[in-house]
């Protein structure tokens, strides 16, 4: 006999299954808040224009990479929202929908007929998840944004790099993933909230603000009067206030390395053989060692400068110091760990075939990482989603295709598009 | 005659109003996600060794500037929880809680006595958020991490930096943050799921994975193999597919430009009082002009050079090309639009006077931004928590408190602590 089961178990078809999304987003900001929803079980379909949003197509005739990666697990249709059948049959998809993602320059949605009053009009339970470089108020609302100016404007790159040499951006895209991710925390709020009340919302992130916390070592330096005039301190602390803090130079490569207790600092000593500096009372705690920064970096190198990177994380590992060698990119897609946690796992793309896409950060309980689907071509789902949630027929169709409403799937960049 | 409400509004408590989180986060990983969850409306209590968290007292014997930012909503307790009372205390607690923050080494909760499923046999309902640097399974699970490492290790150095200068860690904390926004919106994930299922879970990410996907530009390049050997490329395009794209050296300062569209390119050939560029074929497309890169550069470059960076933004602003002035910090804490989206508000904490702490990036529906208390001194709730949810009354507490396993409200670092 079986036994009752006394509760449900956590779904494994995600947190977010039976959610329909649209999803205009574009570039990364927008796309990875959706990739995000995928994960969590949400069926996101990727609304582009005719031509493609702009990162499909960006480096040449066939589908730019980070677009695969970042619209893995979306069905994807196309509709040209400028005209007015356009934007109906965008009204009446809004109509069966949860949620609404956009990341366009702040008033793109209202000058095409859809911001968010008009959404909730035509549905009150509606969530609207909007994304810009400065957001939906203040002076600097409608300034066009991208990953770079938003890291100029918020101080990353005056805090990056040596400081002896201009400022330099974060070489990773930190403005357009935290915004995205963001959104989709704001989102999954509005969802919980629409639980109680039963009203969907406008949920708005900007990048500038959502880069603002990461700026907490750098920030409490200038509250606190640490931080050096030219604020930017290579890889030593982002506050000047931890020391060993640094990438120190090996044979054949770098090593990151750093004392979070002054435990660290007296394993450290032994290793590199310098009992005289654990028994140097100025140098026994972490606020003793930032004072003499230089001496401690001047220490630490003098003894990884000869070895080999390896080695030295090795050796300092076997310590228990918190220490790692600096990758390079084809290492860390090579990585056990990487592979082992499924960030980069790869799919057939119908044309471009074997592609990489981004795995999920986020593990829910034992279930297993969701596996998705290839990015959509453009057009590809656009008669079947269309057919199914508005019940469209082929002579519609066909109507609204031939009208340049809709596009159909579509293998390749047209080459007559400019 | 007043009219009768139709539907309830989205309450202006915060769509987590109601529930309790328990927090035994540090540095900036937990703590960044107990942050959001205040300003999401959650009561968060955030739960400290009896010498408080390491980032508490981490430059002097005041409270460290980063600790004021992220803490600021919550309540603070301490409680020796490697004593059999003090994880006891603990115990009850979760029994009355929504969501229990954890960023410890792996282990470390299960070395306490409170895994997942100890805190999942007292309290059903409850959410166990986990992070931590590599994550709960795989060969690097055991290592220890800051975000200097996690930048290290997932190639984030790599990426960064000039191709001449050593590899150099983005100046802000990528990874802890990323980490604490993933593991926020993982948490509300399993508050929907909980509302389906009445169960809670695991709910578990790693600074490493929640890296991976802000690699996008740069992934795409090496998979495409239009990455340079040397993987950083100072401040051109992470995946060298666009251009012009870059930061340019002005008079007195740097400028960030670049063009997404074509019509971006004739404009900016237009303000350089360059049409023979503009009429170049060899540079009409984005592709063309990356094949061109050093000399579209040195055009933008030989205009910029010479020029005020005040001068220089305003004028590429005027004409729609997308460029920023890159700003110190001081310039970013001033800045009238981090000003009006309340990003860097300030408070009155009881011993540091007016200081400055966190806003929210996410702005929900029109409710205004709550405005958060400030952070708590060491162990300044213990005994109104205490009281207040277990019922413990003043002989229990000083009991406790004279044996150590609860802290009471301490205005400094006890100087006889090492």
């Amino acid at each position: 006999m079986e036994k009752p089961r006394t509760r449900a178990r956590p779904s494994t078809r995600g947190p977010l299954a039976g959610l329909l999304v649209l999803e205009l987003g574009q570039i990364y900001n927008g796309p990875y808040c959706g990739l995000l929803l995928a994960h969590l079980g949400a069926d996101v379909v990727k609304v582009e224009p005719l031509g493609g949003e702009p990162t499909r197509w960006r480096s040449a005739s066939r589908e730019a990479y980070p677009f695969l990666m970042l619209n893995a697990g979306k069905r994807g249709i196309a509709i040209d929202l400028k005209t007015e059948p356009g934007r109906d049959l965008f009204l009446s998809l809004a109509q069966t929908a949860d949620v609404v993602i956009e990341n366009f320059a702040y008033g793109v949605m209202e000058r095409l007929g859809l911001g968010f009053d008009v959404l909730h009009s035509v549905n009150e339970r509606l969530i609207l998840g909007s994304s810009s470089g400065f957001g939906r108020s203040g002076p600097d609302r409608e300034l066009p944004a991208m990953d770079l100016t938003v890291q100029a404007m918020t101080g990353v790159m005056s805090v990056t790099g040596f400081p002896d040499s201009p400022p330099v951006k974060a070489g990773v895209a930190v403005a357009d993933f935290m915004g995205g991710v963001h959104l989709c925390l704001g989102i999954l709020a509005a969802l919980l909230e629409r639980g109680r009340t039963g009203s969907g919302q406008l949920v708005e992130v900007s990048m500038q603000d959502a880069v603002i916390p990461t700026l907490a070592s750098n920030l409490g330096g200038l509250f606190e009067g640490t931080l050096p005039p030219r604020e930017r301190n290579g890889n030593r602390h982002g506050g000047m206030a931890m020391s060993p803090y640094n990438v120190y130079g090996c044979s054949d490569g770098w090593v990151a390395v750093f004392c979070v207790t002054d435990a660290h600092w007296q394993s450290l000593c032994r290793v590199l053989g310098r009992p005289d500096l654990a028994e140097r009372g100025d140098l026994g705690t972490t606020p003793l060692r930032v004072g003499h920064m230089d001496e401690v970096d001047a220490a630490v190198d003098g003894w990884t400068r000869s070895r080999a990177a390896k080695e030295v994380a090795r050796l300092l590992r076997e310590a228990s110091i918190p220490s790692a060698e600096v990758r390079q990119l084809k290492q860390v897609v090579g990585d056990g760990q990487v592979r082992f946690r499924g960030m980069l796992p790869s799919h057939t793309h119908p044309t471009m075939g074997k592609v990489r896409y981004f795995g999920s950060p986020i593990r829910m309980g034992n279930a297993s990482p969701r596996r998705l689907g290839p990015a959509p071509l453009l057009g590809q789902h656009t008669r079947s989603v269309l057919s199914s949630r508005l019940g469209l027929e082929g002579p519609q169709l066909d109507e609204l295709e031939a009208g340049g409403i809709i596009g159909k799937c579509t293998t390749g960049r047209d080459p007559a598009d400019p």
